[in-house]
């Protein structure tokens, strides 16, 4: 850290400035030698494993001088097997289908014109994250694996682990001949510059924050560059009539108790109301052995005599924690209603074996992910298949759900002639 | 017109429940019911052509009272043959293959979860335009097309013939057993209503500003709803050293002077050193005959003496008249550079028979539309067969280029499993 950055407005610019002239480069380079520098970024972090914990310790130490919880300052914590997941990580990126100019569609015009449309990157994207510093790694591997330039901003409190990482991938870029300014990591810790960067929308094409939902909040409201929000997520489970107790029971538990802070985990389950006598009180059983506060509707009480009384807020509530919403609804209709309306648009499931009943749901739940017999707990970018995930999209423009290395791409229409003119 | 609206912000919530409901109906309506609209709407405008006309009468008698200049009464009035125009249109989407649905791609993962990702509504899509009231009827059938509810603002001096319009294609949604809340009008020509309808972004997902560059502008700063902005286009054509002069001379006249009050005009053409002092007298020759004025770098000024000298204004500017800019470039690599730092990312050509020259163009020109040995007057949605446009993105995120009915929808992922869990 040398000495603070006062020209705040400048220092953005030239960050911004860097960022641009880097993404033109990144236009035009060729896939190895992009999955080169991606390896060589995996093996840089283990050779280097010694140097960033020492930076990371300087952070701990001032996290704990400056009376950081225990929570944070684990989530702060650089151990050799969290770098090795970073490595990892980077390997799996660098083995990924590279998106850059795959032809999503072509065709030929009446007049002989061959249209193509293909992927292209964004461009500048800025990445603006709190505590855990493997965002560092992850979110430069994905940029990079797409042929974008990134700014990186992450928390004061992983200042100097974030920047022994970023300086270690820079090496790997540079080693690989790709412009190191491809991957910068923003050095001031100045809260005000993030809404100088905010502003720079003819150098920066698109910013996500990643982080809690207040960060999200202030970064759309300063924003004059198009932002894609993870906001968290109220997943739902409805137990429609025509299912097994079993699968219910196994899917509604994984659901809620497998990793209950998690943005993919359940926060309130519906049930039918002809099995709710008989389906309500075993799940809510097994849930309150697992440790798991029940708040219900006043039927869910008659139920289970040890469910708290749902408010009306319940029903829009993110826990994150081993609490759980219940209500007892008439049928799918009114599960989907509900679901649409108290919902995030996150993920929702449906258990059921009734073709006709899945088909509805899945037709009208307006979400991001919907599930059938299955538990909302695989919305996640690796279990579709698409590689190392940038985050859960909760918007419905550019991306929507988990997203990808293919997400972080625009496209372009590419149209050839041999001298048509319009009449 | 009825009294006027007093209570704003009530009447703009209204408007976005109404629109709500309407598009949570809309998710599950058959592609026949659809298209039958469609048909249906295109139908009674012909047949109500009379009171559309009379309702047009209204508006062109008061813009005339308040001084509306001759272009502007032009754009406002509707002939018999603007009208059949827009039934026209209306039935080249009720032909159109209906985007909602489609598998965008599909995959079965090792622990056998089946998961598709499908092309679904947007939901509520605001759109924001001026005076030409065919936007009213084109906007409402693309979003009827991909199934999304529209509320359409258009301008006050309009709002008869606009009025009697959405009418009549109410009449035609109600009469296909569809929510006639799908397609609303705004009825106040309140200016301080559309700050109350960009706030609301929990009921209206997108909002899409038609008109100049000032009107966009006022949309982003009020909006907290994502915007897709249409900016305008300044557009460049690039002559090579390789490439003939017919070919160039064709292709330059076109892309000036076919229709130059348009986005995809060319407002600059760039000229290889090796070949500007037989090609760019020439051609600007031919571009004086048809009443071009030529501004021209110094250059340009010494091989066409009756050239303007072009400020650096110039190279950013969108005539949208018969004006062009003119500049001797070294070669390929100096035009993209000023391509890529001038333009407006829009549409760009290049002219040249040299394949490595028209790729290298291609790969590093950063627009939204980039052709080889055509008009940049192709650049269109209905020349590239997406069918009928909803404008031309100038953004890179979500919809790039020419938008159709496919670019007003988003995806879900569908994961269907059989009792999987996550370990």
């Amino acid at each position: 850290m040398n000495s603070p950055i006062t020209d705040l407005k400048g220092y953005a610019r030239d960050l911004a400035a860097r960022a641009r002239a880097a993404s033109r480069a990144m236009m035009d380079v060729p896939v190895g030698r992009k999955d080169f520098a991606l390896g060589k970024m995996a093996e840089l972090l283990r050779t280097r494993s010694g140097p960033i914990k020492d930076a990371n310790g300087l952070d701990l130490e001032a996290g704990r001088r400056e009376g950081l919880g225990p929570a944070m300052l684990d989530r702060l914590n650089l151990t050799d097997a969290r770098i090795e997941a970073m490595a990892v990580s980077i390997d799996q990126v660098a083995r990924q289908t590279d998106p850059v100019g795959q032809i999503i569609e072509g065709s030929v015009r009446p007049n002989g014109l061959q249209i193509e449309k293909v992927r292209v990157p964004i461009g500048v994207i800025a990445i603006i994250f709190e505590s855990r510093p493997n965002v560092t790694a992850d979110a430069a591997s994905l940029c990079l694996r797409s042929s974008n330039a990134c700014i990186l901003r992450g928390g004061k409190e992983a200042i100097h682990t974030n920047l022994a990482i970023a300086q270690t991938l820079r090496e790997a870029i540079g080693s690989a001949g790709l412009p190191i300014d491809a991957v910068q990591l923003v050095e001031s810790t100045d809260r005000a510059l993030v809404p100088e960067l905010l502003k720079l929308n003819d150098q920066i094409d698109l910013v996500i924050p990643r982080g809690g939902e207040s960060l999200i909040r202030a970064v759309v409201a300063e924003s004059t560059i198009p932002v894609i929000k993870h906001y968290t997520g109220n997943c739902h489970v409805y137990v429609d009539k025509d299912c097994s107790l079993e699968m219910a029971e196994k899917i509604v538990l994984n659901a809620k108790c497998q990793r209950p802070g998690v943005c993919n985990a359940a926060e309130t389950v519906l049930f039918h109301r002809q099995i709710a006598d008989r389906y309500l009180p075993a799940i809510c059983e097994k849930l309150a052995q697992r440790g798991v506060e029940i708040r219900g509707c006043p039927e869910t009480k008659k139920l289970f005599a040890r469910a708290a009384e749902a408010s009306e807020e319940d029903w829009g509530k993110e826990y994150l924690d081993l609490i759980l919403a219940v209500k007892v609804v008439a049928d799918v209709r009114e599960a989907v209603v509900h679901i649409n309306t108290y919902g995030s648009h996150h993920t929702d499931a449906i258990i059921t074996d009734h073709l006709p009943t899945a088909d509805l749901f899945v037709r009208q739940v307006d979400s991001a992910s919907v599930m059938v017999n299955t538990t909302t707990r695989f919305s996640d970018g690796y279990e579709y298949g698409l590689g190392a995930e940038v985050g859960i999209s909760t918007d419905k423009l550019h991306a929507r759900g988990p997203m990808g290395a293919a997400d972080l791409t625009t496209y372009k229409y590419i149209v050839r002639g041999y001298g048509q003119i319009r009449e």
